[in-house]
């Protein structure tokens, strides 16, 4: 049985024709959903950060598809090789709203799959339309057991389930940034839905505050005792020696265990190494890019330098200063205690492990797969 | 001949009657004078952090006494012990405002003393008032001398002239924190008003956002190129292999060479030593504690959870999350390349070169007081 969360990060209406997300950008002040109808407001809920995180994105993009087939095939296109291409332009605009995150290629890829095959085997429009639904479908539950697997192998490597348990996290990678449970947040669910007593500090992240703003509001939604820090008391904090593990998650893993994530994830990893606190990164396998070979062949987005200058609503930077805004930094595998998956615990050198899980992940959707569509 | 810097931080009215500050709290929005003239005021000034910055602060703290025993002087208190006593009282309650900075109450104190021995020699209360103006004007120009020399030895440690120098910063320990050219930014100016082609990386310094408001602003005012990153970027920054040193300013440093400053510093140095980035303390041996054996005897300010909670007029963490808000860190003596004063640069191990530089300022201000006050 799973932990409950009080919110739900994306769904499609009743109809298929729109989807539902809780907009990211509102919180902690305001929980309120927002209605998404066409690709321009699909593709602008992801470019303004209404919806992130890189599960939730590949979960996003999965029910964009489903509900832009849907719009289209009982709108203006009728046949089924129009409204393939109609999907192949509509992935290809999604995709290119954040180079960074692997999750939403991945999703995309295989919800066009799905179409291309449906296509080929002479399925009508409906057809596709429908096993988009199905697709999109299987993907967010997927996700949601993803999250809970993860959190049980990071559990493993989290003590005594009868124990205190003080983590240390970083940005947002909790059920805002996916479509379950969350990533590195998982595990403290899971503890705290089993009794044991959790405490989370969350830095906040600037520029955008997804820790301050998501992490805490989440956790303290969810009844998880939370503590905010500035991003600057990560030092002194680990040095207390009350955290027992700093838990992230990633947007993308390349193949030899390097981990692009929100900024500030590399200083952190080194301050974790220098006061001797494990560091994990939970993340599923589909985070994992086997074609980057490390950290370097990680594309990183560069944001625009007023979520710095003016994050606040108010100017908190001359006009007249250069801002750098890189949106991620790579952490080097060398610093990663562990990498925990849906498929388990990878130990380093990460290079044969990350690539076994990969292979475990493939097959298990492959058999998946071949179930759902035998004959 | 010194750099002229195009905004003044503190100065008394002509009539001496009041202080006048450039309002921090306001950059770099407004660039905005604010007059004080009561005690009240002048502690709510230190308390809301109008003016800020330790050495500021041993200047303002001087200039503050000086105008409430002149406006008391011509008030209501006409002899020279009720003055002395009001003083005292007035004393107090300005040290009462920030307890880790060491240099206001070293000013404090160092003005009560002037106080003190023209009433032991039967002076009265508008002698008192005279000694007092002359004594403030003293710290002051003696502040802006201490900014001056260690940025000279400073530029010692950095290089060759004709060099280009990127430097990195946290927080403000620039004109904005001193009654002179600052002390981290005081070789920035002087090798910016030499010609040579000097580059600053300020970091954000959350959660008050000195570093972007105040350093970005008067680098900016002065025409030195000046990059804002957030906190969390000084990693992979340092790791770009562009910063030549990291320079940061002190609020108090033990004898052992612990570095009280703050929040984030410890954590910047961590990341400099990790990168092999010189890291230099530059501080007037007036922030030496020789008291404080080392920086666990240093009191550590907590502030209110409301600065990081809603900082800048709209809330960015839940109300239900804590908040731990410490205003310092301790840097351990280890991480620290050289302290720089303004007897010069003092290297590891700390403790006997520490104690000579304060010593030798001891003795240059004895001399200069004998050469004032002879017969």
């Amino acid at each position: 049985v799973e932990p409950q969360l009080p919110f739900q990060t994306v769904r499609p209406t009743p109809e298929h024709d729109a989807l539902v997300i809780l907009d990211q950008t509102l919180l902690p002040e305001r929980e309120e959903e927002r209605t998404l109808e066409t690709l321009e407001e699909m593709a602008e809920a992801i470019r303004l950060l209404r919806v992130r995180g890189a599960p939730l994105l590949g979960v996003f993009g999965a029910w964009a598809l489903a509900v832009l087939a849907e719009r289209a095939r009982t709108g203006e296109i009728g046949d089924s090789k129009g409204l393939l291409s109609h999907l192949r332009e509509a992935a290809s605009t999604l995709e290119e709203t954040r180079p960074t995150a692997v999750n939403l290629a991945w999703a995309l890829e295989r919800m066009l799959r799905v179409a291309e095959s449906v296509v080929s085997r002479e399925g009508d429009a409906a057809a596709v339309s429908a096993a988009l639904l199905a697709e999109a479908r299987a993907i967010h539950h997927q996700d949601r057991e993803m999250c809970r697997r993860m959190g049980e192998h990071a559990l493993t490597l989290l003590g005594d389930d009868d124990a205190p348990l003080t983590l240390m996290t970083h940005c947002n990678a909790g059920a805002l940034a996916t479509g379950g449970m969350g990533s590195a947040l998982s595990p403290v669910y899971l503890a705290h839905d089993g009794g044991r007593k959790v405490r989370v500090f969350a830095d906040e992240t600037r520029p955008l505050l997804q820790g301050s703003r998501l992490t805490a509001w989440e956790l303290t939604r969810s009844g998880v005792e939370v503590t905010v820090v500035t991003d600057g008391m990560g030092a002194p904090l680990l040095r207390r020696g009350e955290v027992d593990a700093v838990v992230v998650g990633s947007d993308r893993i390349a193949a030899n265990g390097d981990v692009a994530n929100k900024i500030g994830t590399y200083g952190l990893a080194l301050l974790a190494r220098e006061h001797g606190v494990p560091f994990y990164v939970l993340a599923p396998t589909s985070t994992v890019d086997l074609e980057c070979a490390d950290g370097d062949a990680i594309p990183i987005e560069e944001r625009d330098p007023e979520e710095v200058r003016e994050g606040f609503g108010r100017r908190t930077a001359p006009e007249g200063a250069a801002v750098w805004n890189p949106a991620f930094d790579v952490t080097p595998a060398r610093l990663v205690s562990a990498i925990v998956t849906e498929e388990g615990v990878v130990r380093p050198p990460f290079d044969e492990g990350l690539g076994d899980a990969v292979e475990r992940a493939r097959r298990t959707s492959e058999a998946a797969r071949r179930e759902n569509v035998a004959p």
